[in-house]
């Protein structure tokens, strides 16, 4: 049987010669045309090589199996790499958590619905009741999950089960105002991407607006994030600012900030679906 | 003796009907023209009042003395008025200290030689004699006054008399790497401009560049802030931010950074220089 | 019979000394308070002033109609002033034509929502069917007038009709993708905002997009402007850029053009609700 | 002998299977590693493959004239590729060009003298005395040659003449105010970076600022770009914009403009210098 292919492979390996000739040439032999490649080096003390090529296979008799394996055996291994191939085949499940504010889960709706998101929304899962309507208007299962401090553990070991049953390749935190617990994201890690309403590093934690208010400062800002045990320390994806001056009261910080928010969160989510973002320790490679 | 007059009036007071209606009066009845008004009110809690005019007296019989001495009786002092007007008839002089980048110093010295930056500059004094021949260029006197533990508190009151003596209005750190202590700021209070290399109050403190890598932003920015005792903590001017990627290093940071810093400075200078600046606690009002 | 009367008090006329004077005077006079002014002079060959101030009286015995004839009499007469005052007792009206596209609809929709647009939206008006269901959703009336080169004459005067009706105060074109006639732009002038999709004066007419493809531009744009009987060429209101490069086809240009688009329109529209833009000759005062 | 090679090749092929694949074995076999590689494909309909790959020999015995011949042979010729390989051991010649205005020619000089410009600078043409004094204290030769009408085409011959001498690899107009021939684009193809004080295609010709300000735009630009016979019309380098207001004056476009200029020219000049930039019709690719 012929099929076609496009996938995204994404690599990680030591710096050394040949490893974009023994990748392409790969690709090349298995009949494949490489649509994009962008490669990084890191400083040579560390000697690492990342990359991320695009290729696309017409009319082949491999199957995504054989060609993983041909690649494992003939040049991940020599290479010593560690990698992935994502398929376009394979449209990506997003799971999304909410609470009350309602501009970033709008932002994603929206964009899915115009095809700009090429995703499913399998799930809405909310502490609260109030968006239900919002996202039940766009077809989309919404659940609500209530948390207070004696039920929180459970609560998301139901959301981890939604999730799963789900099949949801990864989870956006639209503005859910509740720190998940260790438990919660080592069951996704690189998976869960949150919108900080704060230029990190400045302002983490609670109240960014009212802190950045108080501090005085002129420019605002949203971070899109993975999220990792350390509250709002994970490897950053997106960040972007907006002007402001002494005449915004903090009220005015939150309205401008939403609009920052929906952006920022929707470039990382993009991103993130196209496979451009390799986390790297604690940073990202965002190609 | 007829005169012309052109002044910056800044007021601060309690908040309440009749100010703008008794200071446009005051100044009608002087004969004056108002060239520029900007006024902030803060929130009803705090009820304060600031506003900046300029106005305009042509061929005046009045003197400056005798305008302020009638400004005080019949305005400012029923008003509860705290209050300045600064003369455009009086150039003001900026002192500057740097100690051995030069990017910072070159931008305020070719805007000050292109006539952008309508000030004198009396001189630059510098721990360093790297810049000596770059200020001595622009024909401005340089002082090396070389720090170390020993004669940190001889050289800050050394610096204090040349500043002192030259009757600077206001001083620039422009890259000054030493913290300057209690006793020089006290001496200059809301007259020391500082360039810190970081979008704060992010990065706060020593190698921002480097914790900025480190942290793998996805912006850098600078801030410019009147200095106080608080290292890094003062009223926030002005700031701006670029956008940096995986692919730049330590190095490139601080080289896209340097023209944020530059840029930034200037934008505080400037708004210095033409009495935009309101310091409020610890904020600033910019007009 | 007391009541409050906040208003946005919108002057012109020649520069001279004493306007702030007899305008301030005159408010503090009936009690009112300032909560906020900015002015603008033009060059002095033009000699013109421009000024908005918002005001605020409480418990008045003054009525609106009163308080007109009293500024026309004692201050803009002699000051020779074209003037208006807008009350925010009086909430606008807002009517939006559009076509196919519905991203800036969707964002008026959801800023009026949330709040932030405060005014009442009594009509969507549209060439085609495909928008009704969205307005509708928002509870807004749909009027679908198709136009044809036959019946355009027609159908312009039917909406003129319709929103006549309405009382509206102003009209966004929201991506209307019709050319208006004279007869109907000179029915509201200076009232119809609408959103040209490139950043004016370049890619003016037709296709903006994808002549901004073709010259290999390296930013792209938004333009909100006053409609005038010159197509694109009204008084520019708003406007603001998105980098783009060779990596983007004519539809990432669309789609990233769709952001900007809603952008500037939102804060242009916001700027004219607040009466905050004043337009003078061809060209805007946005305070 | 042994060596180190470190170039940049830039090809330009139709897009097909097996070019990466082609290339990276190519220079694998050489015993070359690839520091950076960028490539993009046009639409399917034009069909052509872009790529630049930054490659590294470290002590090899390899003359750049056999690298080239075995490349031209072994995988140029089969692929149909126009190309070419710059080498990091050449540091490019670059002459300016310059009238009255300062700015940019300070720019590039001081960027030059720091370091972040690697070429050499051999000469400065000018049309105007202005800035010999400049230009000589950073010890670069200038050339005065004053044009008018009548010698305009002799004045041309001798610039070429001069920047022949020079060896220079391209020319910057720094600001130079006079229109070049058809003569002396052609002398330079590809090889002239021009600096236009606004946003194009909006504003070409003369007096940008001034048409801007009449326009009333929100926002003024500066583009780099390849000079061409077309005035004003050729390859986009870089561009990018300031938000100004009411209040700015022309002359305060103009020295905002400035600021945006010198950032803008010097981003280009950059690319240009790492040969990031191909020229295709009358666009360019900027890796």
């Amino acid at each position: 049987m012929q099929t076609d292919i496009t996938g995204r492979l994404l690599i990680c390996c030591p710096d050394r010669p040949g490893i974009v000739a023994g990748v392409s040439r790969f690709l090349y032999a298995c009949g494949a045309n490489i649509l994009d490649a962008s490669q990084h080096s890191t400083d040579p003390k560390e000697g690492l090589f990342f990359m991320r090529m695009v290729f696309h296979l017409e009319n082949t008799a491999l199957t995504q199996e054989q060609l993983e394996k041909d690649f494992q055996e003939k040049v991940a291994a020599p290479l010593e790499m560690e990698w992935q191939i994502n398929y376009t085949s394979h449209r990506k499940k997003m799971a999304i958590m909410v609470s009350k504010y309602d501009h970033c889960l709008m932002e994603l709706l929206l964009r899915w619905r115009s095809g700009e998101l090429p995703v499913d929304i399998p799930l809405v899962i909310s502490n609260h009741e109030d968006l239900r309507e919002l996202t039940e208007d766009f077809g989309i299962p919404f659940h609500y999950l209530p948390v207070n401090p004696a039920n929180k553990a459970q609560r998301e070991q139901e959301a981890i089960q939604l999730i799963r049953d789900s099949q949801s390749d990864f989870i956006v935190l639209a503005r859910y105002m509740q720190i998940l617990s260790h438990n919660f994201v080592s069951e996704f890690p690189g998976k869960i991407i949150n919108i900080h309403h704060s230029f990190l590093p400045a302002f983490a934690g609670a109240n960014p607006y009212k802190n950045a208010y108080t501090r005085g400062v002129k420019l605002i800002g949203a971070t899109a994030h993975y999220v990792t045990d350390d509250l709002d320390e994970g490897p950053i994806i997106d960040q972007d600012v907006a002007r402001v001056s002494h005449k915004h009261a903090v009220n005015d910080l939150v309205m401008l900030g939403r609009d920052i928010e929906r952006q920022v969160l929707t470039r990382a989510v993009v991103a993130h679906i196209e496979d451009r973002v390799i986390v790297h320790g604690n940073k990202t490679i965002v190609f």
